[in-house]
C-alpha cells in the first residue's frame, strides 16, 4: 500500500477540510478531486487529451455498464480501463451495486449478492461482493468499491439496519475476494437517513481498515438539508489519514458543502449530462443556450472562462449548434461544464493552500482564485 | 480578382490531372482539393483545429440550411461563416438550389425563383438568384455559387434543355446580384446526362467569364459509368486557367476518375455521413466497425494511418463506442474518414508535383506516396 499512500498536505485552521495527495500506480491526485464520470469507458462526448486541458486527473468507470458490454475480459485483454479508453491517469471503478438496486423491479436480492436480467439480452446474471470484486480486478483500475446495497428513500429504520449489516458482511467478502495489490479496494459507509446507524456503519466499516472510505446512499432522493446533515455527521466519523469519498454528489454547491465538511473525491454526472441538455454553469451564474436571449449573444458562454470553449465560440453560435442539435454542441457545452467544475476544484485546492477558507464558501469565490471569476461577482 | 487568382502549378505529360492554388482573403487552397462539408456551420463531430489537424484547408456550408435557421443576419453580425463558426481558413457556400429542388414535392418554380415551404415552420420563403446571391454575400464565404436549376434524373431532354436555359438566364442574374468584390461567385454547369446540351451549357456559362466554374448535376442517381462519362465529356469543355469543381461527389474512386479528367475541386458528405453510419475507409479496404468480428480487435482501425483514432485507439474500443452509440465513436470515425480523403488528396497533389500520374489510379496508390498505405497493399 506505500505506494498508493495519501496524504493530507494542508489542513487549515476553522474548517474541517483539507488538502491531500492521493498516489496511485497511474499518477497522483490532488485532493478535493472532482472524478469526471465515463460510464461506459468514456466521459460523453470527450477525448482523453481534452479532459486533461479541462483539469482532470481521475475518472470514473461504471463496472455495472461494462459488466453487461462489452465485458471486463475484453477490457482485461485491452490492458485494462487505462488501456481500453487510451486514458493513462487514475481511474475508479464503482461496484454495480448502486445501479443493479437502482434496477428495484427486475432483481432480487439475496445473502449471496443480486440476480439481475441483462438490460441488453435479458440473460439472467449475478452481482456479488465476489463477482463484482473480480470484475473489477478485471477491468483494472487504480481505485475499486466493494459491492454494498445502497437502501432506498425513504426506508424502515430496520430495513436500512438489516441492509447495512448485509454490506457489512458484504465488505468481508470483498476484501477476502480482492486479488490485485496494485488496486486501492475502498470500503463504503450505509446507514440510510439515520445517525446511529451511519455511526455504526462508520466504525465497523473503519474497523476493517480499508485504504479509503465512500459515503454511500445519499443523493437518493432526500431533501437538500437532509443530504447536507448526512455528510457532515458523516465525514468527520471517517479517519484523518484516509481518502473520503462522498458517491454521486453533486451541484457544485453540494460539493463545497462536503469539502467544508472534510470530504476529498467527488464524481456527479450532473455537469456533462446538464451540458447534454444545454445547462451551463458559468462564474456569473446559471445559462440555459436554448433560451431565445442567447439567439444573437455574440459574448462567449462565460467571459471570465479560458475554457477553450469559451475562447473560440460565441453563445449565439452554440445555441444555434444545440438547436440543430449537433454533436459540437454536446462536446463544447460539455467541455465547458467540466471546466467549470474542475476548475472549481482548483480554487478550492488553492484557498486550502494558503488557508483562504473562505473561499470554500460559492462557486464564484473559489473560481475567483483561478481567475475565472471577476472580484465585482466573485467577491460581492 | 489578382488576390483570388487559380494557379495551375503542374500539369504532367499523359494525364488531364493538375495541381493548382487558388487563393482567397482567407488563405490559400491547395487543388486537387477535397471541401469537407459543413452543412451548418459545423463539419459534424468536429472542432476546427481537428479539421486542420486532418488536412482541411477550406470547408463548405449550406446556403439553404442556413437561411432557414439561424438566418444569414446573424452569421453576417458573428462576422460571416469564418467568425461565427470559427474557422479562419477559406469557406464556400452552395447556392441552395440544389437543396430547394430536392424538395421536389413542396416546391414551386417559376422564371423568378423557387418558392418553397420552410421544413422549420411553414413560412413561405423565396431563393432567386438575388436572393441566394444577397444571402451568400452576407454569410460570407470566399467562394459563393451561382443560383442554379439541378434537373433530377431521369428528365426529358425538353425540360433539360428549358432547365439549362433558365439556369443560364439566372447566372446572367446572379452576376448582375453579387456585390462583394472579396467573394469569387462560380457558375455552374448543367444539361442533364445529354453531352450536347452539357456543351452548350460550357460554352456559354463560360462565356459570362466567371473566375470558377462548377460540373452540377450529376451523382442524382444515374449509373455510375454515366456519371463518368458524364465528367469525363465536360471538364474539358472548362477553361484550364479557372478552378473546376465537381459538386457533391464522391467516393474516393469517383474523385480520382474526376481528378485524372482535370477537375479540382470536391465536396461530398460521404466521409463524415459514413462515419457516423459506422463505414470506414482505410488503405486496406472498407471497415464497417459494427461487424462482430472487430469485436476483440486490438489493432488499429488502420495499421498505417497516423491520424489522431488510428494512433491512439483499437477497433475493440471504436467498436464499443458505436454500438453503445457513444458521441465519441462519431467523432473518432468521422476525424478518420476525413483524414483518409484528406490525405488521399494529399497523395494525390504528391503525384502531381513529381508527376507520378500512376499514383492516381487508386486510393492506395494515392495514399502510398504519403506513408498511408503499406508498399505490398499500395503497389500490389
Amino acid at each position: 500500500m506505500s505506494d498508493m499512500a495519501f496524504r493530507v498536505t494542508q489542513s487549515p485552521e476553522g474548517t474541517a477540510a483539507r488538502r491531500g495527495v492521493l498516489t496511485t500506480p497511474h499518477g497522483i491526485v490532488n485532493t478535493p478531486a472532482f472524478m469526471s464520470v465515463g460510464t461506459k469507458a468514456t466521459v460523453k462526448t470527450m477525448a482523453p487529451d481534452e479532459l486533461r486541458a479541462c483539469g482532470a486527473e481521475i475518472v470514473l468507470a461504471n463496472t455495472y455498464h461494462l459488466f453487461l458490454r462489452p465485458g471486463h475480459e475484453l477490457i482485461a485483454a485491452a490492458g485494462g480501463l487505462h488501456g481500453f479508453m487510451a486514458w493513462d491517469g487514475p481511474v475508479l471503478t464503482d461496484s454495480g451495486g448502486f445501479q443493479v438496486f437502482s434496477l428495484a423491479a427486475s432483481r432480487k436480492l439475496t445473502e449471496e449478492g443480486a440476480e439481475f436480467r441483462s438490460a441488453i439480452d435479458g440473460a439472467k446474471l449475478m452481482l456479488s461482493p465476489e463477482k463484482a470484486t473480480e470484475v473489477q480486478n478485471a477491468l483494472g483500475a487504480d481505485i475499486i468499491m466493494m459491492f454494498d446495497e445502497c437502501a432506498p428513500h425513504p426506508s424502515d429504520r430496520s430495513y436500512v439496519a438489516d441492509s447495512m449489516e448485509r454490506t457489512l458482511r458484504w465488505a468481508e467478502r470483498c476484501i477476502a475476494a480482492h486479488t490485485r495489490e496494485d488496486q486501492q479496494l475502498f470500503g463504503i459507509v450505509q446507514g440510510g437517513m439515520y445517525e446511529d446507524l451511519r455511526q455504526m456503519s462508520a466504525e465497523r466499516t473503519v474497523a476493517l481498515d480499508f485504504p479509503g472510505y465512500a459515503i454511500g446512499g445519499l443523493g437518493v432522493g432526500e431533501e437538500k438539508p437532509l443530504l447536507y446533515d448526512m455528510v457532515a455527521h458523516t465525514a468527520p466519523l471517517l479517519p484523518a489519514d484516509r481518502p473520503r469519498y462522498l458517491m454521486g454528489i453533486g451541484t457544485p454547491e453540494d460539493i463545497l458543502h462536503a469539502v467544508r465538511c472534510g470530504v476529498d473525491m467527488f464524481d456527479c454526472v450532473l455537469p456533462t449530462r446538464n451540458a447534454r441538455h444545454g445547462f451551463l454553469w458559468t462564474s456569473t451564474g446559471p445559462v440555459r443556450i436554448r433560451n431565445a436571449q442567447y439567439r444573437e449573444d455574440l459574448t462567449p458562454l462565460d467571459a471570465a472562462c479560458d475554457c477553450s470553449t469559451c475562447t473560440r465560440f460565441t453563445r449565439a453560435y452554440l445555441r444555434h449548434l444545440y438547436v440543430e442539435q449537433e454533436v459540437l454542441a454536446a462536446r463544447l457545452l460539455t467541455n465547458h461544464n467540466l471546466h467549470f467544475y474542475l476548475h472549481m476544484m482548483l480554487g478550492v485546492r488553492d484557498a486550502l493552500s494558503v488557508g483562504d477558507a473562505a473561499a470554500l464558501s460559492s462557486p464564484a469565490e473559489a473560481l475567483f482564485l483561478r481567475g475565472i471569476a471577476t472580484k465585482e461577482k466573485g467577491r460581492p
